[in-house]
């Protein structure tokens, strides 16, 4: 099982991220957790590039992304989900259509083209939308990467793109409300996990 | 006027470039000379990452030299172009469609698609393919990148896919004999370049 986190920086997706797997793991499932980008000993050097180019253009950023992705999904996602891991990445191919389509202005269709063949065809069976108000996101602080420095307006755009993805593959994507205490967060996507496990076992031992 | 030279490792790209540079130069023009990948601050460090990810992807690859590709038009070519230079670049856009197409298999069209979005836009005003028979390239010695390890029969592929963007761009592409000693080929490629000067200069002054 392949899960995603989205969402804006703040929402709390690297302590969900944490949390769920320490329960899943508790319940005897082998889980990886890994995150876009810079997952790789690659993706840690393009990490690196992106975080020290001020003057990188947004295409340059784009390209990026999609070499980091091919990278991880081919050195460490498909291996892990091969062996019968959970993998749950922060961050992935839907961070791109929001942050460079919504955020930077890029065709929406040309960048789930280009996903498609950076993932070869790999998509998660699961995305958790952490959905939170940007001028909360704002007040809660921050990481100072890239697009942080973006006005409050593109935060906003950032949200209704990533609400707007959710809506248009709604068995894919499930929204939490991550203003709500980290626990409360926890206990839901834990248990919306758990539903989509044993409803994949049921379909295992049905067939 | 924008200038680039392509062909196989070993045909003598850089030395033409170099003598084409001192020549133009003696001539009273402003010369840049550059390179892909790598020319930039940025794509030295991609430079190394391509050349230091031997289990690297094709596709992550490809993404890598697009990148590099749209900084390095933003951060070098364009400013230089403005500022009246001309520039003369070992390897643009063409030996992707060639080396990730023809020898990689990737879809060419596709292929022109990217690159045009890498550039913006921008494409050579002039290109010069030092064409050489691969089995005389690789008994000159070939410098020790990716592509190198392959077979004589992939590098064959990419001798017909320059051959095949010569024939389909006539206007833009020059086929140059790299089996010629450095001196002919030299004078053929500054004549053709001289050339293209003074029809630009004519073209000016009758406009």
């Amino acid at each position: 099982m392949f899960i995603t986190l989205e969402g804006p920086e703040g929402a709390g997706k690297s302590t969900l991220q944490r949390s769920l797997a320490e329960a899943l793991r508790q319940a005897g499932h082998e889980v990886v957790e890994t995150r876009e980008p810079g997952a790789t000993a690659t993706g840690h050097a393009l990490r690196q590039i992106l975080l020290e180019s001020p003057t990188l253009p947004a295409r340059a950023e784009l390209f990026l992304f999609l070499a980091d992705r091919a990278n991880h999904v081919d050195e460490l996602i498909r291996p892990a989900l091969f062996q019968g891991a959970i993998v749950i990445s922060d961050r992935f191919a839907d961070s791109t259509v929001v942050y460079q389509g919504d955020g930077r202005g890029f065709d929406r269709d040309a960048l789930r083209a280009w996903n498609h063949f950076a993932t070869g065809g790999l998509a998660p069976d699961l995305t958790l939308l952490l959905d939170l108000d940007p001028e909360v996101g704002i007040a809660r602080g921050l990481k100072g990467d890239r697009m942080d420095q973006e006005p409050l307006e593109f935060h906003r755009r950032i949200r209704d793109g990533f609400l707007r993805e959710a809506e248009q593959e709604p068995d894919r994507w499930v929204v939490l409300d991550a203003a709500r205490p980290a626990a409360e967060v926890h206990q839901a996507a834990l248990s919306v996990v758990q539903g989509r496990l044993s409803s994949a076992a049921k379909n295992l031992s049905n067939s």
